[in-house]
């Protein structure tokens, strides 16, 4: 008797004790979502003088997971001011992948940059892993000058869509060697390890040196690269988080988008902001907005540029919505935000794009992700 | 001993049953969450050709707490094809108010309706409740036709801030007097019992024929009215949700329409799908879409007239999002949505604003909600 007694109690104990961690778990869970507001930075407003109706340089810059309510955080928390409120030009893209209503990055990255849907989890590939090309290859193919920038390794799915084709994205190694393949003028990003720390034996970076690349670590001493072909590989795998990774983005865009200017032609650049998504995986308000802040910042190079160079289209989106977020509270004077997340999950609901440049009438209204690779290759490349 | 042990067993039980029943709960607020799908109705797609750049005629249509999500969900529900879809002028508004960071219909509908910011809770009157002038009430003033409709009471927040100067929203015998003191052409909607179930004794609808107004409650006999003036009162408060109330609001709004076409000055309508909120509110997946569903076909009878009057804009746009809405799967084969509510209550999150007609172009990239007053005022009576 005294034993089941001693038994009830400590089941009771232990339920009650689950009830607490639970609390204390989302106290601790709740103060993540609460971003207390801090300094805001200046935006400048750029005049909408362009040459001519196409554009001769394309800056495409995905915010991973970026839904409109993660813009709109970030706008909140900078005070009602962002570079992203420069754009006029609006339109919302649909993400679904082949097989899934809800699209994971690599077949929204492959959707965006070749036009082609493909399942879950490929990589440049359609359905039937078939390769398909991406505009980047063809605007290389051009003898445009291109370029990738990422806060995560380079070889993660965004960027890796437009220059890798694989049947799976974690196949690190064999995305590292398809950059071998293409001429692609630049690349900045986190990932060093799979250039160097390989199965195969090979060492991609002495590779990358043999083809004239200049291999930097040092963002640094990557700013200071004003031409010529650069691999700027900044971590082992991923660039750390916001703040501790400091201007790493912005600085990697003006120099990526300053060395594609030396080729006549034209350039297509992708730049991705990573980590917005995995704010939204974590359900932390606080990471999504510093990793939005940091991304809006690195718009804004882009279209320092592209106000003085008046031929370059910059398109803002995102491959798809991350944690369904929606914002409880805010406070346009402090910069508080405070967001809720329905999901941990990436989630279906269109996506916001928004153009700044020569063409930008052409990505408003309601559009399937792969119009946007359609429309830039037909105003890029003219087909 | 004995009672000790039943106590502990009660107790464990009663812990069992306690989180058995918040199990049901959560499994029958889940049901309201998925839209099963089902039968989709086909849309038109409409030519962009228009005379002019500046409008004669502005139809306004507000869909009470539609956030992106919202519109979204009614998208997939009818397999990717709205009358919504023809929108290619997308905007987004900011709908703080004066006092509070997540507005409230009415102070946000004042916003909308005469370009200033009041605090939460009044209509059609500043923060020190001096009363402001509505773009309805202008237009009346220049000559132009005007009219109201609405799925609520007509005496609700939202169309009465087009027409209403009260310090509370809920001052609803006032706000329906208030529709005396105009010379509004065409307003249908529910909320008899304010005109004529009154503490001050009068019966406004006695009046309101002494003042040459056609009043009818069925909206079957409303939709003959061809000319003049009409009060059209369909419920003694608000009017039914979907499906129960039929195809009231297209009705409606081609009836309004019609009406206040025959004035050759122009006019201005201003039309709300008011239920949407309440689906938000509710946490209802099922009552969001049906209620946008409806609303999208409302929006059609506004397009289809529009597009064949060529001089007309229509404007669709939010007071503010209800319930932090996300979609977690969905299906665009069947229609299936399912969807999830951060909150019970309406947030801060900036709407979208989709404009179709000459000056579309006005209603592009970020605002505020008072822009929508004084663009739409601008384009309309040129001041």
């Amino acid at each position: 008797m005294q034993k089941l007694i001693s038994l009830m109690f400590a089941l009771l104990l232990g339920l009650s004790s689950i009830a607490q961690d639970e609390y204390l778990n989302a106290e601790a869970e709740k103060s993540d979502k609460i971003y207390p507001g801090g300094e805001a930075y200046d935006v400048t407003i750029f005049p909408q003088k362009f040459r001519g109706k196409t554009p001769k340089n394309i800056i495409l810059m995905i915010s991973d997971g970026m839904g409109l309510t993660h813009l709109n955080a970030a706008l909140v928390a900078n005070k009602g001011q962002l570079f992203l409120r420069n754009f006029h030009h609006i339109g919302f893209a649909e993400t679904q992948s082949a097989n899934k209503y809800t699209t994971d990055s690599s077949a929204a990255g492959t959707a965006i940059a070749t036009g082609v849907r493909t399942n879950n989890g490929a990589l440049g590939v359609d359905p039937d892993n078939n390769p398909v090309k991406s505009i980047l290859e063809d605007a290389e193919g051009k003898g445009l000058a291109t370029g990738l920038v990422s806060t995560s390794a380079i070889t993660h799915a965004t960027p890796a869509s437009f220059i890798a084709h694989q049947p799976k994205r974690n196949m690190y190694e064999e995305i590292a060697a398809d950059f071998l393949s293409t001429d692609i003028d630049v690349f900045i990003g986190g990932g060093c390890d799979h250039f160097t720390e390989r199965k195969d034996g090979r060492n991609l970076v002495k590779e990358l040196k043999k083809k004239e690349y200049k291999v930097e670590q040092d963002i640094n001493k990557i700013e200071k690269v004003k031409k010529g072909k650069l691999a700027g590989l900044t971590a082992p795998v991923h660039n750390p988080a916001m703040p501790e990774r400091g201007d790493m983005l912005p600085k990697a865009t003006k120099t990526a988008v300053n060395i594609l200017d030396n080729n006549k032609k034209g350039f297509f650049l992708m730049v991705e902001g990573s980590q917005v998504d995995w704010g939204g995986h974590a359900g932390s308000t606080v990471e999504v907005v510093q990793e939005m802040l940091d991304f809006d910042r690195a718009v804004g190079k882009a279209l320092e540029f592209a106000s003085k160079n008046r031929e370059t289209l910059v398109i803002v989106t995102a491959d798809h919505e991350t944690g369904g977020m929606a914002i409880l509270d805010g406070n346009f004077e402090t910069g508080m935000v405070k967001g809720e997340f329905s999901t941990g999950s990436h989630t279906g609901i269109m996506v916001p794009i928004l153009s700044w440049g020569p063409g930008a009438e052409e990505f408003t209204g309601f559009m399937k992700n792969t119009d946007i690779h359609d429309r830039m290759k037909k105003l890029l490349l003219g087909e």
